[in-house]
């Protein structure tokens, strides 16, 4: 543990903490969990936590309706989430103004790791935790993933364990804690607190939890739809993993300064204008019992399920999912430029995010949706193909979004390593990164979107 | 200049900007310009700018109008600002909800300071400006002040002169480049950006401007409306000012991660909920044929102008103000603790910030305002006279907010450095924080509001 000094003493930052990061990525093998006991572990889990997850009609939900007027689909109790209609205008590219349904969920939930030293390495305590949406049930979660409604009691349910060292945490055991946004096509403005606290020896592993060391959990990230990304985003969150100390980030193809300037002038100057209304009569999309749905069947739709568990807070439930269409691409280009690696990060515009842009993947789209939408998303998933066989695959996993609120979604991350060939200049609206500078980006809000985020926590499983 | 060196090599940040700064910082006397000049100049510019502001019915007003339905105060462009009005409802204070009048601007401006090595020092170039609300005329303004309308040509004035230095700005001239908020209780999720861009021996002062060193812009901060809020609001994003290196961030009461954590919890677990309506029948606010104002006469007012002008962009207009009721406060209170400087900043709440919660002075509000709204507000205020009395005032002047929306705006801007009997333990909602870690925090949007900014940018002429 960092020391805690009182009032009154100037404090510095444990310098040891990069170190002991470090040291617990290097183990893989022989700490408090071996792999053997892990996979048995898991697969207990997995056997333990069924959910049974059956399509339904919408008239068919429990406590969700769609409300009067709006059409919006809305819990009787007015919290968990919504799903509302959007309008959207931009000033630019292949489409400039479109309709769609969008997920408004005002409050702020905690996605929380546990960090504990056991036997002098650091050890990150993991979940078994399924989700009504995930393709395979179980996957590796944080130790919390609570919304308020969650920990206030609004669904009445079992208690949240664990939540306890996040919500009343010291502040001397805080490693990160940060609001960063999820899906901007998706959500409207949803951001989550990612942490990772430093708990004390008292805190023991309960039946669904697993101690693992940050090699371990890294393993796991290159299992298909294996680590959710909830804790894929927490992981992205942790400091200097990777990197050398804060005063490297100007050390790249840009310094600190160049690349603010050029996000905020991204922030500033793109035309997006925005309007939250009614789900009744959207432009472009229709309602039938079973679902929402696009004209032509593109994106995604919005559905219910009828859910029956057997671990979770409560017994059995119904809720609507959303259902994207395809499988999604996130892509990340990296490149050893004078010896450093760097990340081609893209200023990407989409409207559900706070602040109109935020760093995205390389290449970020969904094929099935841009062979309709031609357009500068569809050359990239092209071009990349083709750097994908000239280049070095680094890291190749499929994952799923969040389990709680997408149904199946699917999506392949990928990082391949460009060679001398690949330019050093960058197309308008893209920049080459190092990963101290992406870290130092990653401790304050919305800088990088949720799959740049998961691409970063993957590409530390190559870099360090 | 720092080296500009082309892609493919890695740079580093100008590793003498601070130390130039700091020179710049010490010269007062026998610059470029000298004390006698610019009082020369800035008296011509006085008697040059002459604004005719004259409060008329809203019927007489030109261009703008009440839209129908709403009753929004809007522009026949659609452009500028409009006012709405705004739901508030808070899950703590002494007031649970209101409603009240705001000002929506969704354009993104900039505010720009540009700076010039001059026979071996850094200038910052100044501009005399006149505002309408401004309760003096003329005041020392940013290089550039524009809102896209203005540099769109929306209404159809003259050239932004300088603009493009900041709009098209080579990158490695910016010297800072973020997106800040301004005053929470009067606009709705505004945000404009702070730009210090470093120019090369071609730019000269026109004749509204003027080359001053940072010692000498320091020095006009101590004078009464002297310095307008955009420009103490760019002086306050300067970089390394009165600090040390990056790495000393942690080097405090509290460490870097852990104030951090602070804001985080700040912002995610208040329960603030805000919906913008129209301005009809806008409970508690009666509007007249001359102004909107609150019930009981408190707060501020919705007003009508026409401006006559012999120097600006457009030669006369008509247009809406704010104007504020009484004379705000906003002061900060200091400390040496074991040598090293804190300032005490308080996690506010205003309904218009984006993250619900910024960092403000100690004590903020006005104090007619808060005779009537009993409350830790005016505990606040009636404590710090206390401490003023018994400290030592390091700055103590009145200023004005933003002219161009706010008519007559005073507040008083003090600072007060207190002695070892006052705690080190805060209240809670209130953190001590060290120069370096306010400026490691000013590299990045939304966490100090634009009060406390223009504070930190006065504390700089005490502590440089």
């Amino acid at each position: 543990m960092p020391p805690t000094t009182g009032l009154g003493v100037l404090r510095h930052e444990d310098p040891r903490l990069l170190e002991r990061l470090r040291e617990s990525a290097s183990v893989i093998d022989g700490a408090v969990t071996s792999p053997e006991r892990f996979e048995k572990w898991f697969s207990e889990r997995c056997a333990t936590q069924v959910h049974d997850v059956t399509p339904i009609p919408f008239a068919s939900m429990r406590n969700w309706s769609f409300a009067e007027g709006s059409g919006n689909l809305v819990h009787d109790s007015g919290h968990f989430f919504s799903v509302a209609g959007l309008d959207v205008e931009v000033g630019d590219g292949p489409v400039r103004n479109w309709s769609q349904p969008i997920i408004l969920q005002r409050e702020i939930g905690v996605l929380g790791i546990a960090v504990r030293e056991i036997n002098g390495v650091l050890h990150f305590l993991m979940q078994a935790k399924a989700e009504p949406g995930n393709p395979n049930g179980v996957q590796l979660s944080p130790t919390v993933q609570a919304t308020k409604s969650n920990y206030t009691g609004v669904h009445r349910g079992r208690k949240v364990v664990y939540l306890e060292h996040f919500v009343d945490v010291e502040p001397h055991r805080v490693i990160a804690d940060v609001l960063q946004s999820e899906h901007g096509s998706w959500f409207y403005r949803k951001r989550n607190r990612n942490m990772l606290v430093e708990v004390g020896p008292d805190v023991e592993a309960g039946d669904d939890f697993c101690w693992l060391t940050l090699g371990q959990v890294q393993e796991q990230l290159r299992i298909d739809h294996r680590v959710n990304m909830d804790a894929r985003t927490v992981l992205s969150c942790l400091p200097g993993i990777g990197t050398g100390t804060a005063t490297d980030r100007g050390s790249g193809l840009h310094t600190g300064a160049e690349i603010l300037n050029w996000i905020t002038n991204s922030q500033a100057t793109y035309d997006l204008g925005t309007t939250v209304v009614g789900l009744t009569g959207l432009p472009g999309w229709q309602r039938s019992d079973w679902d929402i749905s696009h004209d032509r069947g593109l994106f995604f739709s919005v559905k219910a399920v009828e859910v029956v568990a057997n671990s979770r807070e409560v017994a059995g439930w119904t809720q609507p999912l959303i259902e994207p269409h395809g499988i999604g691409m996130a892509a990340l280009l990296v490149k050893r430029i004078d010896g450093v690696l760097h990340a081609l990060l893209h200023a990407r515009v989409e409207p559900g995010y706070i602040d109109t842009v935020e760093l995205a993947p390389t290449v970020q789209g969904t094929p099935e949706n841009h062979e309709y939408l031609r357009g500068s998303v569809h050359e990239q998933l092209v071009d990349f193909a083709v750097r994908r066989q000239e280049g070095r695959v680094l890291f190749d996993a499929e994952m799923s979004e969040e389990g709680g609120r997408f149904y199946h979604s699917r999506s392949r991350y990928v990082i391949v390593e460009v060679g001398d060939d690949y330019p050093d200049q960058e197309p308008q609206g893209f920049r080459w990164m190092t990963m101290p500078q992406i870290t130092w980006l990653l401790q304050h809000r919305h800088y990088l979107n949720v799959q740049a985020r998961s691409l970063i926590a993957c590409l530390r499983t190559c870099a360090s």
